[in-house]
């Protein structure tokens, strides 16, 4: 530890309580990563990390940061799986869990102020008590916080219909890179005075500074739902099925799709059938008060393309929309995996996935696909066999591969679905298979673009994207953002490194 | 003119043929001014109008303007009614109405691409055959372009249930201060790479950049409306349906309010007898495949208030949500108006309204309201009758009164309603009556402010409306405004002096 480490330990000390600051070794380590790929020699846990308690503490801590210069890598339940909340050497993590509270729930006007360290679901939980919801639901929210969501502007199933997590925030309180508290935006549902500074804060992933306040809009909670699983023999029919909801102006809540792959894993978790009853599998929920009557139009349309489609009240859609939603859908561990994140046009889903299909056996590679095919956005999972586990010892070039969810987190309810990262250079993974993978992924993100899509539809750029960003971007755009940056952060103190290039 | 002047005039000759380029003194003084409230000492016509056609013609201007320095003003169809499309002394105004092509129609993925010149309902006519709509609806929608809804992230009747202008671009191209032409955002519905510049540049009124393209979502056109009039012996009863129909957790697509001074001079334009059925009347429609059931809903909620409600398939009442869509809903002339644009929490209705009413008897100005009560977003005209015209020669402080619709711009539809700029140096209004208008205007955005509102739901904040602007936004925000401005255009060419301090 440098000297100056320790003036800025020293400085921590006298600022914070044992209580809120700690340099407990495990919780550095915990702190250290979130649940994106990562390599061991890119793990730098920090020299300590608070705790706060309250917007104050963020401002204390932060003007330390001015003084001292240390790096602050701001962090709320770390279940990032693009390295959004990795640690960098010589960094304070701010982790802003313990600030927790709902502020206000206004069911009257829709709208809900909370502390970023508000879980998703126990806003969801409040919320429902006036019959509302907060509509963006990415898998992890479980466990996620409000202040991760709006850092990486997240998605979930419900977003075809309901929009993402920009379309629900209507004000933030901000602190700035030089600890001054602002507001932003409205607790309106439209106000156009000024720039729109919150989508400029929403999904910058706490570069630009720290969300320490945010306003909400909520959504009605339908009591009236109907889900619908409708297996086809071919994806492209499946796909088709997608388009002609969409042409019969019927605008489900959710719509997923599985390949047959998905299934077979699902499978051999659950002991379910679902492979032998189709190649493609939809699971589609409509929602509000003309569920039932957009639930027969989708049935008709879909069974007018030949698929097999569950009857009105069917408890297997039900229960299969929830494993969809919950967990990482099946329960294989025997593999090694990289999931991704793409987002095309969704007329061009087809093209899409036959198209990951050849590059998946051109690599030799497996490959699985689950979709939110209402919005485009897909999560294909690449995978080796664990039959091509241990038997090299590699040569540490980076991999970025795990065993993971195929979507956005691991869910509390499944603990055993925690992603372990596979470590080229500890004798995880052969070489080959690595190049293969890695070859794989490169691929599929550059066919999304190519098909007008883009790198990322929901999980964000993180670290571990960062390869891919210019990419998409122009060196235009990139220079634009980087002066961006410069205006907020000028001296890169707020987690530096990611989001942009 | 000044010798500067005639170089900027000889540049602008060589660069562009006299068919794109006019310097014609009936055509500068109509693109001196758009909707919005104007003194004559504040028409500073432009030195010259170039009405680009594509791309190339807007950075070849724009690269003029880098040279020589002068100010370009960039212009959709002139509706806006706060001031953001007037020309400044020495200005060059560019013309976007000729770059009006729908690039893509893409029913399939609902998205389609267009030029800033196209009509927003040029572009729903075009949506429409595919069953589709661009859901934005400023009352100006049958003149105003997208270039300028986006300049303005215009709102309208739509908005609680589709969302504003924001909601609904998905990715622009931008032409910046230097000539660089950029993109920004996806094609698909989620996206989250980088910075969320695309909603930065929607509503900065130009002054970050000229959008020279834009796609947009679009969404499904419902087969189904039903249309509701509800009529109630008081306001507080009619705000309270408003907040009724929330509870009961349906999302009509329009709630109108307006109260009984609307409804007498829409019997005294129309020959009807609203005013006779109530104080206030609530305009609602219900959309999608649920209408039907919706509209039962809604019509069971405010009856249970004592309202006098229509029934099913009423046409007085699908005439009534036309009147107030496409019109300033009265034929009124002989008054002088100014009208408002705040937002307040819908829950605050009642209590904005009963205050308002308050402050026009204390001013002793009249006072009609009618407001997008879904959303909070209200329109109150403060008037004073004509008999007080022209009876005093006025002293020139600044009144921005006029005559004008109630809302967001006339339409071509009602060319009687162009507004008539009232000028008190000129023998206009007399003095007392100008500083009643003012006082209660003033009062009645203070008083938003104090509910959580915000001094403009929609219409932006342009030239006229910068008055307010530092009674809801701090010095922080300004000056991190004035940040961005400066990365964007730090030599402040690009449509000066509006929509920031």
């Amino acid at each position: 530890m440098s000297a100056s480490d320790n003036d800025v330990l020293t400085a921590l000390r006298s600022a914070f309580t044992p209580g809120t600051l700690t340099t407990d070794a495990a919780e550095l380590d915990a702190h250290a990563v979130d649940q994106g790929p990562l390599e061991h020699w890119q793990v730098h846990p920090p020299l300590a990390v608070v705790f706060a308690e309250s917007t104050q503490d963020v401002q204390l801590l932060v003007r330390l940061s001015c003084e001292h210069g240390f790096a602050l890598i701001t962090r709320g339940a770390g279940t990032s799986v693009s390295g959004g909340a990795n640690s960098t050497e010589g960094s304070v993590v701010l982790n802003l869990t313990r600030m927790n509270q709902i502020l206000a729930m206004r069911p009257e006007d829709e709208v809900a102020v909370v502390e970023p360290g508000v879980i998703n679901a126990d806003l969801n939980a409040a919320a429902a008590e006036h019959g509302l919801m907060y509509a963006p639901d990415p898998a992890s929210y479980r466990t996620s916080t409000i202040g991760g969501n709006v850092a990486t502007n997240a998605g979930g199933l419900r977003c075809a219909k309901y929009g993402v997590t920009r379309d629900s925030v209507l004000a933030l309180d901000v602190v700035l890179a030089d600890g001054t508290l602002i507001h932003t935006g409205q607790a309106t549902f439209k106000g156009v005075a000024g720039y729109d500074l919150t989508s400029l804060f929403v999904g910058s992933e706490g570069t630009l500074g720290i969300v320490v306040g945010v306003t909400v809009r909520l959504r009605h909670l339908s009591a009236h739902t109907e889900t619908i699983a409708a297996f086809f023999d071919e994806l492209t029919t499946a796909a088709q099925g997608v388009l002609d909801i969409g042409r019969a102006r019927v605008q489900p809540a959710i719509t997923e799709l599985l390949d047959r792959r998905t299934m077979l894993a699902l499978d051999e978790a659950q002991g379910s059938d679902l492979a032998q009853r189709g190649d493609t599998l939809l699971l589609i929920q409509t929602d509000g008060h003309g569920a039932a009557i957009e639930a027969e139009i989708i049935r008709e349309v879909l069974r007018a393309l030949g698929a097999l489609v569950s009857d009105p009240g069917s408890t297997e859609s039900e229960r299969l929309i929830e494993l969809r939603r919950h967990a990482r859908g099946d329960g294989i561990v025997n593999e090694v995996r990289v999931g991704e994140d793409v987002a095309v046009p969704r007329s061009r889903l087809v093209d899409y996935i036959r198209a990951i299909e050849d590059l998946a056996e051109e690599h030799q590679v497996q490959l699985k696909v689950v979709a939110h095919a209402g919005d485009g956005n897909l999560h294909p999972t690449f995978s080796v066999p664990s039959s091509e586990l241990g038997t090299d010892t590699g040569t540490g070039t980076g991999t970025g591969t795990e065993t993971r969810p195929d979507d956005d987190a691991a869910s509390p309810a499944q603990p055993e679905a925690a992603p372990v990262t596979i470590d080229a250079t500890e004798g995880g993974l052969p070489t080959s298979a690595v190049s293969r993978l890695h070859a794989a992924l490169d691929g599929s993100v550059r066919l999304a673009l190519e098909m007008g899509g883009t790198i990322t539809g929901e999980h964000g750029i993180g670290t571990y994207k960062l390869r891919w960003l210019d990419w998409e971007q122009s060196a235009e755009v990139i220079a634009l953002q980087r002066r961006i940056k410069d205006v907020f952060d000028p001296e890169r103190r707020l987690n530096p490194g990611r989001a942009i290039l």
